[in-house]
C-alpha cells in the first residue's frame, strides 16, 4: 500500500513526486512516458523563473534528474482504471493492481475529449488493456484505436485472437499486424445498445463487438467513475482537492494557463494537501 | 499609465513581472527590497524542480538575473495605498503616485498581522510615510515603529520634527535620533476615539497623537480598502482573482503552503489573468 500514486510525469507529476519524497511518502509514479511530450516540444522556454532561457529538452532532462537524484523513477505503464474501496484506492495498471491511500492526477490536457460514447460503453465494450480483456473477444470482431507504434506488440496480441480486427492507426510509419484490416478515418462515434456494436466514421461504420483504445492516457472521467469535470478540466478547489476525498488533481488537466511555472505549482499544493490528507486520515 | 503595477518581489513578483514583460504588458514593480528575504535566507532548498539543490540565496540570484535580463527591474519603494478611481488604480508611494490599469499584490506573508487598531485609525493618526505626513505632527507627539535600518533616517527627520517621538525598534544594532526616547515593548493595540490618542504596551499607554509605522510593507487589507482577506490571507479563486476586479494576488500572500514552486505557479496565473482583463477591458 502505498501513500501516493501519481499519474502523469510532465511538471506537475514532478514537482507533486519530488515533494512527496522529501516530505518521506511512499509514492508510485505511473505515466505513459517518462517525461513531457509537450515540454520536450518547446522550441525555448522564457518563463520558467531562475531560467532565462531553455529548451524544452533541457529543461525535461533536469527535471527528470532532479527525480532521479533522489530516487523517483516513473513507471511506464498506462494505468486504465481508479477505483476506490474503503477509503482506498485501487489502480489497474495493464494486467496488475496496485493500491494506494491517495492518488494524484497530473494526466496533462493534450489528452484531448474521449469519443463520443468512449465513457457510455466502457466496460460494454470498450477496453484500455490488451492483455486485461483481450481473451474476451476470442474470434470476435474488434477495432484498434492505436496512437504510438509502441502498442503494436498489443495490437499484434489482439489480432492473433480476434476474428476480424480493425486497425485504426493515429500515426504515421505505422505497422499493422498481418491479419488487420487498417481503417485510415477519424472515429466520430461509438454506439449500440446494452453492449458496443458500432463505430461509426461519418456515414459510414464498422460492427464490431469491441474496441480497444491504446493511446497511453485514460481520460480522467474514464479513469476515475465520478470525477467532477468541467469543459474537459478536473474541476479542483485553491487546495488542488477534486470532488473526490483523497483524489488530488495538478497541471494542464486542471485547466488554464498551460503553463509550466503553473503545474509546478500545483503539482507542490497537491503533494502538501495529499499529506494533510494523509495525516488526518491516521 | 501602465498596464500592470507589481507590488512585492519574491518569486510571485518575479513569475508575473517575467510573464506580463514577455506578453508586452507595461509593468511597474514595486517592493520594500528588490528580493525576497525569505528566500535569501533558505539555507537548502531541494523542491525547486529542475535544481535539486539550490541555495536560497543563489536562487534569488538566478530570478533577479532572469527578470533583469528582460530589462524589468524593482523599485525599492513602499507602496502605501491602492485607490480605485473610475477603474483605474492609483498607487501610492512614498510621495509620488503612479497608475495602473491592474494591480498584481505578490507582498508575501511574512508581513504578519497589522497592529491591532492600525487599520481603524488609517488616515486619522495612523501613517507609514515620513515624508508625506511628517508635516502634519509639527510639535506634536508620534511613536515611531521601525522594523530596519534602512528606515532611520525617516524615523530622523521625523524626530527633528515632532516635539515628543517615541522610537520602538523592532530589529537589532539599532541607532535612535538624539531626541528621542527609546521603547523596548511590544505593541499590544492602538487606541483613541475619532483619532488615534494611546500606543498601549501591555498595561503601559504612551499618550500620542500620531504613530508612524516603518516596516517596508503595509498589510493588504491596509493598503487596498475593502479587499478581502481571511486569516490573514488575501481571498483569490483559481484565476488569482480578489474580491476587486483587476487586481490579482499571488504567493505566500493568498495561503498555504508557503512554497516557491506555489508562488511562481500563481505569479503566472496571475500574469494571464492580469492580461486576460486588460483584454477584455479594452
Amino acid at each position: 500500500m502505498y501513500d501516493v500514486a501519481i499519474i502523469g510525469s510532465g511538471p506537475a507529476g514532478i514537482s507533486a513526486a519530488i515533494n512527496l519524497k522529501i516530505l518521506n511518502k511512499s509514492v508510485i509514479w505511473y505515466s505513459g512516458r517518462a517525461d513531457s511530450k509537450k515540454v520536450e516540444l518547446s522550441h525555448l522556454i522564457r518563463n520558467y523563473p531562475a531560467f532565462p532561457e531553455i529548451s524544452g529538452k533541457k529543461l525535461n532532462e533536469k527535471l527528470r534528474k532532479h527525480a532521479l537524484n533522489l530516487g523517483l523513477e516513473v513507471k511506464e505503464e498506462v494505468v486504465t482504471g481508479v477505483y476506490e474501496t474503503d477509503g482506498y484506492f485501487t489502480l489497474l495498471v495493464q494486467n496488475e493492481s496496485v493500491t494506494a491511500k491517495s492518488v494524484i492526477l497530473c494526466s496533462g490536457v493534450e489528452t484531448g475529449k474521449p469519443l463520443d460514447g468512449e465513457d457510455e460503453f466502457l466496460g460494454r465494450g470498450v477496453s484500455y488493456c490488451a492483455t486485461c480483456d483481450g481473451f474476451l473477444y476470442k474470434d470476435k470482431k474488434i477495432a484498434i484505436l492505436i496512437t504510438d507504434k509502441k502498442y503494436e506488440h498489443e495490437a499484434g496480441f489482439l489480432c492473433g485472437l480476434a476474428k476480424t480486427a480493425y486497425f485504426i492507426p493515429q500515426y504515421k510509419g505505422y505497422k499493422a499486424p498481418e491479419n488487420a484490416e487498417v481503417i485510415l478515418k477519424k472515429i466520430t462515434r461509438l454506439s449500440g445498445g446494452m453492449k458496443l456494436e458500432k463505430v461509426e466514421f461519418g456515414d459510414e461504420t464498422a460492427e464490431v463487438d469491441g474496441i480497444f483504445i491504446l493511446r497511453g492516457f485514460v481520460t480522467p472521467s474514464t479513469l476515475v467513475h465520478g470525477l467532477r469535470t468541467e469543459n474537459g478540466h478536473i474541476s479542483v478547489d485553491r487546495n488542488c482537492a477534486t470532488n473526490i476525498v483523497g483524489i488530488f488533481a495538478a497541471g494542464d488537466c486542471t485547466g488554464r494557463p498551460y503553463q509550466i511555472a503553473k503545474a509546478i505549482g500545483e503539482g507542490n499544493v497537491a503533494a502538501h494537501s495529499a499529506v494533510e490528507y494523509l495525516g488526518n486520515r491516521e
